[in-house]
């Protein structure tokens, strides 16, 4: 490796994101190879190919959205503007509604399909500094529709200038076929679905909805049992509606992360602590559904479980493609500082995917995916609405306009 | 006249607005002289010199945010971050904090700074298909610096591709020179500032904020007297943290709109209803301050006060750069139809600000102010959250990509 950098960005602040917002002024960022080389006083910059200068801008991390179900075809803003008019749940619910609705546009569309529709989603995000994201599959609920509804996660990944993390969410609900047999779906999830999808290289981790509308304590051990036989770390959507343990379950398997977490219990609490399991907290579909209980953040705080955050976009719950409101609701509705929420947006989102020795922070050796921001100070990130500070984006030391389309 | 027209949009669904969405499908519509020439089905379309085809997209009026503080120096974000932090209100008052501190920045700012710090909040909401936005002073308070966000607030017009309706704030807060002195203070408003700034033409509206914390209704009373010779019509920041019967004083001066109105009462409706001034709905400082108790909408509703929905942008207490956002508020929080929340963006916008005769409405007459949305039903509009759906905007008849820098 010869001395000199490929690119330097100089006249730059850094938020490293190491130990707080890590900030660095007057600073300066060198990659090599796709990745961060150097890092340090602008005075003491390396030789470089080429150079960058950032006007005094601040650059970050990359942003980390670590829990979306972004793929999916259709929305159902018909449902909700039922609702506002009056509709009851059982209205829809008659009319086909919920989440049978997304299933059945899912698995109409083929690949290219649910790439159209989910794309300008994906570029939305990726407008305001965002260069990874997990996409969920459970909008197919058979073999043939998950599968392609992980093809399509990968493929975002070739169309625009973005991480994909996949997971598996079969179990997100029964399916019509199965109906009054759950114990049979997950015998099905088990012993075909997943196998088959890790076995096509589409899994980067398995997921489930533990709730008493969706799979129990013990199904989804079941299914957890299934993962680790294939190698397969796991996640879960746990305590978002009531206490079913998941948490503890999620956290005994040394789960990634455990997300929702309205109604987390102190032993939940200690169990994700002592695994190292990260809370992935989703303020949209709080605001959406306009819940009243809010996850335990202090006592999260307290017992030092790592808090991600992250947009939940899914069309029934939080329609949501914007991690900065997202982080924004965080602090407004759940009191995190701006601090934590910058963190659980790259450090911990990145933690909460197993990534963690790859981005989340500025540190040498890590990949560069880097965001820079026309911003006073790093608290503006949280603290505007619907403002996208973004200017520019680096993907593993690619430079790229913030703003992209899908089209 | 010739038959002829400039410009034909075609292949479109129109949301007229003209009695609910006014929805027309396969539709077209004809722009001359930068209004509007024709609209109808698109088989009966009239020739043109040019065409448009617009793939089936939805088309709505221009997008009107009729309630803004938009153009000021600095923002709050260390403030709101240090709140998180744990700082209580009486810190940050001891350290400079609050309203005064933008007071400050604004004062020190000339209008190339202010328009340097406000465009690119401009350019945000302007590339989610707004065409119209009104912009208050009240940062300056004094002569020199109210007439500089006034005419900073022109040149935003003459920069951006927007129409502005400016506003005379000057009673927003009590500057620090009339200390124990408000009487003197409106006295300064009403026989200096305000008549000299309206004789530059700078002052399109006139607008206070009475509160226990702001101006009182005797007050506020002689302000709306000194607009009314000179001709200029008046609007209020009312009941929003308290009732102080502000809607009941705005509707007796034939005011354009009372704002926020949280603490409205009966009286005060029955009033607006009667006067036909609109309720301006800004349910991002209701979010952004945690407020528990929401203004009386289906009161409003019921009485046929026409209800317009508009983002508050301010560093304060509404630190909003999106109208759609804004719409999705007042749905979750507060019940609006996503209906009622379109109507809100345009019609009932365009008449907070007067100009119903000339936008919020897709008429044969109107000026061609329009925004192209890649939605599947109007709905949408006020369902997604973060994600902005605008592909094209039409200013005057002229035709513009959707998003738009400030640089
Ligand atoms: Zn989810
Ligand atoms: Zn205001």
């Amino acid at each position: 490796m010869s001395k000199v950098v490929d690119l330097l960005f100089t006249n730059v602040r850094l938020a490293t994101m190491v130990e707080g917002y890590g900030e660095m002024q007057d600073a300066a960022l060198a990659v090599k190879d796709g990745r961060i080389a150097w890092l340090g006083a602008r005075s003491d910059a390396p030789a470089a190919s080429a150079e960058h200068d950032c006007g005094g801008m601040w650059m970050t991390p990359g942003l980390v959205d670590c829990h979306t179900h972004i793929v999916h075809a259709g929305n159902r803003s018909n449902e909700w503007e039922a609702r506002l008019n009056g509709a009851t749940y059982e209205d829809i619910a008659r009319q086909g509604g919920g989440i049978m609705s997304t299933v059945r546009a899912t698995r109409q569309a083929d690949v290219e399909a649910l790439l159209a529709q989910s794309l300008p989603r994906v570029a939305q995000l990726l407008s305001e500094g965002v260069t990874t994201i997990e996409i969920k599959s459970g909008y197919g609920l058979e073999l043939a529709a998950e599968g392609c509804m992980l093809r399509a996660a990968r493929q975002v990944a070739q169309r625009l200038p973005v991480r994909v993390a996949t997971t598996f969410l079969g179990a997100h609900a029964l399916p019509p076929e199965f109906a009054g047999r759950p114990e049979a779906y997950v015998d099905e999830l088990c012993e075909r679905m997943l196998p088959q999808l890790a076995e096509q290289g589409l899994v980067d981790a398995v997921d489930a909805f533990c709730e008493r509308i969706g799979f129990s304590y013990a199904q989804t051990e079941r299914l957890f049992a299934a993962a680790r036989t294939l190698g397969l770390p796991v996640k879960l959507h746990a305590e978002q509606l009531s206490d079913q343990g998941g948490a503890e379950l999620v956290a005994r398997y040394g789960g990634l992360s455990a997300d929702h977490l309205e109604h987390l219990t102190p032993e939940g609490i200690d169990a994700m602590a002592r695994a190292g399991t990260v809370a992935v907290l989703l303020p949209g579909a709080y605001y959406f559904l306009r819940e009243t209980v809010p996850p335990p953040i202090a006592a999260l705080r307290e017992a030092g479980v790592p808090m991600a955050v992250a947009t939940d976009c899914n069309p029934g719950t939080s329609p949501m493609s914007s991690l900065l409101l997202a982080m924004n609701m965080a602090c407004t509705l759940w009191r995190l500082t701006p601090q934590e929420a910058l963190q659980g947006a790259t450090t911990q989102a990145a933690r909460a995917l197993g990534l963690q020795s790859e981005i989340g922070t500025l540190e040498v050796g890590k990949v560069a995916d880097l965001a820079l921001w026309d911003i006073a100070r790093p608290a503006d990130l949280a603290y505007a609405m619907g403002f996208n500070p973004c200017r520019a984006v680096v993907n593993g030391g690619v430079l790229r306009p913030a703003h992209i389309s899908a089209a």
